[in-house]
C-alpha cells in the first residue's frame, strides 16, 4: 500500500462538503476513530469527514469517485473483524454519527425510520416512547450505531425470537460508491419488485454502498419479561432443557444463553459486588428469559412450566427466578460480563462461530479436546446464544502465561477450531462478519464459485474498488 | 424473437442428460407446462427436460452455457405473471417436478432439507410427520412446488407471524448459469460470512441461478388455532380490531384477512354448500386466526379477549368463532374462494398491491373513486392480507359488459391503481413478482440506480442472459 498523504487540495475538496469543523485532520480529533475494542488493529486515515445529510454523504462519493479516492465507512466503531478500520493515510473515514435523527415513527405499521448514526440505545428508547419495542440487543449498545448494526447484520441476544439485524430491517437508504442514491426507504411488509438489493447492503460491511438510513421492524412491548438463572450438568443438558422451552413457550422464549463455570468463576474473581445467583457451583448455567404478550403472570406460568418440566426431566439441577427487575438485570450482567472478565486473566483468543443447533455438545466436546491437546492449560470460556447455535468460543490464557507467546498463536488455535466447525458445516462467522480479519479465511473456506460471485457482485457495485477496499471480498 | 426451431441434434444432447423419457417434445406432453394459471401468456418451446438431479440440472446448463441455448426453469407452474413460462420454440424448459425428495429433517435444529420439486402440501406434510410445523400457506399449495415458492418469495396467509417464503429459508442449493453449483444448503440460524447471496436467488425468479434443494425453517406446531369471523363497517373499523389484536395477542396472531361484503355474495352465489358464517350482511369482514404454543383452550381465551376489546371499542359489529374444525375450515374456505368466485362473474382486472399498513384504508378509497370514475358500473372486489398491507385489489367486469372490450382495459385499470399505490410509497408486486406481466412496469417505476444495479447483478450472474429472459429485469 503506497502511504504518500493524500494532496491537501483534495482533502480541501472534501472538507469544504461537510465543513472545516467536520472535517478533522488533527491527530488527537482522528484518534478515536482509528482504534478498535480488540486493538487487533490500528487504524490509519487522511481525514475523518462527518457529513451532516444524506446529499453530503453523496457528494462525498461522487468526489471519491472522481478522484478514485477510498472510504472507509464507520459507526460507533465497536466492530470486532476491522470492517471500520482504515487501513492508510490514502483512507478518509467517513464517520456516520452526525446522522442521528429519528425520521419517522407509525405506530400503526410498526416500523420506525432512523438515520445511520442513531446509536442503537436511542433506537430502543424511541421505539419505547412509540409504546412498542426494538429487540435488537447487544453489548454494546451504548455506542454502536444502527447503520453498523444492519451493515454487519449484527446478532445479539434476541436473535432467538426476533431475528438478527437483518431480519429486523424493511428498508434502507444507500449511497453508492458513484455517490447515487439507492431509495429503498420502504415501510412496506411485503415487496416482489425484483432483487432485493436491500440484502446486499445489509452485511455489506459498506462495501456495497453506505447506508445512511433505515425503516426498522418494531414489536408489541412485552407486557411481562421474565428471567431465571439454571445450573445444569452438561451443554446436552442445557440443549434439553432448550427443547422443553421451545416446545412449551414457543415465540415466548426471547433468550437461551450458555455460560461455563469458568466464566462464572472470572465474573466473581474481577467485578466488585457479583454473586453466584445459585447456592452451590455448577458445571454450565443457562440464563432462559421468557417473554409475554399479555402479562407479567403469563411470562412467570411459562417460566415456571419450563423449569419444571427440566426438573422433572433431570436436566435442572437448580434454578432461580429473578424476583425483581433489579435481580433480572444481575442475571444479564453475569451474561453480558462474561466477555469483559477475561480480560483480568490475560490474553484470550476469540470464536465467533455456530453450528446447527443439535451439534453445540458434540463441537464444544471435540473442540475442548483439541485446544487441550494444542495448548495445556489453555481455559476455554465457551457461550453464547445456544438457542442459534452460536458460540463464542474464546481461549483465555494458561496461568502465568507469557501473553504475547500466547497471542501470536491466534491463527494456530483458530485452524483448529474453524476446523472442526467447517466438518459440522457451521460458520466460523455467525454474526461479528469477515472485514479484515477474517478475509482471506473466506477465500479459502467457500466451495464452488460463492467468492466469485461476490467479487463480481463487488464489481457491479463499486467497479473502481473505492468503497472499504481490503474488507470481506 | 427468432422462431427457428433448435436444431434437432442439440436437442437430442439435452435429451441424453435426461435420459428419453424425460425429454418431453410430444405436443400432448408438453401442453401442460405451457399454461398458466390466468391464461395471459400462452407459453411456446422446444422441449420439456424433466432433470432428476442436481447433476442433472448441472449438465443442462453446462449445455446451455456452451451452446448458448435459453432455459426456463419452471415448478408447479402456478406462478400469476409469467415467469415460468417459455416464450419461444427456441427456449428449454427444465421442470424440477422429479426432484421431489425431502433430504433431511432435524428435529432439533427444527430444519427440514427439501428438492425443489417437492409440493408445498407434501412439505407442510413432512414437517407435521416430524411434530414440527411449516407456515407457508397458498392457494395453491397442493400443486406448487417450494422451489418456485422461494424463486418468487411467495407469500399466502402466513406472512403475519412468520414471514414470506425468504424469511422461511435458511439455505438453499443453486445451479447457475455456468452449470457451476452454488453449494448453500446451510442449516445455521446465524452466518455472517460475505454477501448473502441465498437472497438473490430467493426472489429471483429464476433468473440468477436454479434452485435446486432448499433448508427449511421449522416451527413448534402451534398446541391450538382459534378461528373467527367478524362483520364490521369499515376498512377502518378492521384495522382498529387488528391493532387491538396485535397488541393482546403478539406473536400469536397468525392471519387477519379482509373481505368485501361482494366477495361473499359472488361466493353465496356459485359455490355450492357455501353459506355466511354471520346472521346479517355487513360491508365488510375479517378473518382472524390465533395460534397458541400451548393449548387450544389458551388460543380461544386471546381470541375472546380480542373479540370483546372490538366489541367494547365499537369496531366489531359481530363475529363468530368458529365452533369446530370442519367450521374453521369452511370459513377458511370462504377467504379461499374469493379470487375463485370471481371467475363466472366474467372478466377481472387483478392488483396484488400494498402500502404501508396504516394507509390501506385511505388506498381503498382513493382506488374506489378512481375505478368508479374511470369505468362505470366495475365491480371491486379487493380483499387479503390486511396486517401486511398487502391487497388484491380485483375488479371485476360491469354486469353484462363485453369481457374481451373490458379486459383490454386491463393495462389502463393498473395505471389507475398503481398511481394512487406509487403516491403512498407501495408497490404493485407485493407478492406475486414480477415475471413477464410487470416488466416494463419495474423498468419504468424505479427511481434512481436501482434497476441498473439490477441489470449488473443479473451480467454478473449470467452474462449471456440464457437463464430465464425477459423475465423481471
Amino acid at each position: 500500500m503506497i502511504d504518500t498523504p493524500l494532496p491537501a487540495d483534495l482533502l480541501a475538496r472534501f472538507a469544504a462538503i461537510v465543513g472545516e469543523r467536520n472535517a478533522l485532520t488533527d491527530p488527537d480529533l482522528v484518534e478515536p476513530y482509528l482504534h478498535e475494542p480488540r486493538d487487533l488493529f490500528h487504524g490509519r486515515t487522511g481525514m475523518v469527514l462527518r457529513p451532516g445529510s444524506t446529499d453530503e454523504v453523496a457528494a462525498i462519493m461522487r468526489l471519491a469517485s472522481e478522484t478514485r479516492t477510498t472510504i472507509v465507512p464507520q459507526g460507533g466503531n465497536t466492530g470486532l473483524v476491522g470492517g471500520q478500520s482504515p487501513r492508510s493515510p490514502r483512507e478518509i473515514v467517513v464517520s456516520l454519527s452526525r446522522m442521528d435523527k429519528v425520521r419517522a415513527v407509525d405506530p400503526v405499521g410498526r416500523t420506525l425510520t432512523v438515520e445511520a448514526g442513531v446509536v442503537l440505545k436511542r433506537v430502543q428508547e424511541a421505539a419505547d416512547a412509540a409504546g412498542l419495542f426494538f429487540p435488537l440487543s447487544l453489548g454494546s449498545e451504548g455506542s454502536c450505531q444502527i447503520g453498523g448494526n444492519l451493515s454487519s447484520n449484527a446478532g445479539g441476544t434476541g436473535v432467538l425470537a426476533y431475528g438478527n439485524s437483518r431480519d429486523l430491517c424493511l428498508g434502507v437508504e444507500a449511497v453508492l460508491a458513484s455517490g447515487e442514491i439507492f431509495h429503498g426507504l420502504r415501510r412496506l411488509k411485503k415487496d416482489n419488485r425484483g432483487y432485493d438489493l436491500r440484502h446486499l447492503f445489509i452485511g455489506g460491511e459498506g462495501t456495497l454502498g453506505i447506508i445512511t438510513a433505515a425503516v426498522l421492524k418494531l414489536f408489541p412491548k412485552p407486557a411481562g419479561r421474565e428471567v431465571a438463572y439454571v445450573g445444569l450438568a452438561s451443554p446436552e443438558a442445557a440443549l434439553q432443557l432448550l427443547r422443553h422451552a421451545e416446545r412449551l413457550a414457543g415465540p415466548q422464549l426471547s433468550a437461551f444463553e450458555l455460560m461455563p463455570r469458568i466464566g462464572m468463576e472470572f465474573t466473581l474473581r474481577h467485578r466488585q459486588g457479583a454473586r453466584d445467583p445459585l447456592q452451590t457451583p455448577h458445571a454450565w448455567y443457562v440464563l432462559i428469559e421468557i417473554s409475554s404478550s399479555r402479562s407479567a403472570e403469563d411470562a412467570r406460568d411459562t417460566l415456571e412450566a419450563v423449569l419444571t418440566e427440566g426438573f422433572e426431566a433431570g436436566v435442572v439441577d437448580d434454578a432461580v427466578p429473578a424476583k425483581s427487575l433489579a435481580e433480572a438485570n444481575a442475571f444479564w450482567a453475569m451474561r453480558e460480563e462474561l466477555s469483559w472478565a477475561q480480560k483480568p486473566e490475560g490474553g484470550s483468543i476469540k470464536h465467533d462461530v455456530a453450528v446447527p443447533v443439535a451439534l453445540v455438545p458434540e463441537f464444544l466436546a471435540k473442540a475442548d479436546r483439541a485446544v487441550a491437546e494444542a495448548m495445556p492449560g489453555a481455559r476455554v470460556v465457551a457461550f453464547g446464544h445456544l438457542g442459534d447455535g452460536n458460540i463464542h468460543y474464546n481461549i483465555s490464557q494458561p496461568v502465568g502465561a507469557d501473553t504475547a507467546a500466547f497471542l501470536a498463536r491466534w491463527h494456530e488455535m483458530n485452524v483448529i477450531v474453524h476446523g472442526i466447525v467447517a466438518s459440522m458445516d457451521g460458520t466460523f462467522s455467525a454474526e461479528h462478519g469477515i472485514g479484515q480479519l477474517k478475509r482471506d479465511e473466506l477465500a479459502a473456506s467457500k466451495r464452488g464459485p460463492e467468492i466469485e460471485l461476490m467479487r463480481r457482485i463487488k464489481a457491479a457495485f463499486d467497479p473502481d474498488d473505492i468503497l472499504n477496499p481490503g474488507k470481506l471480498v
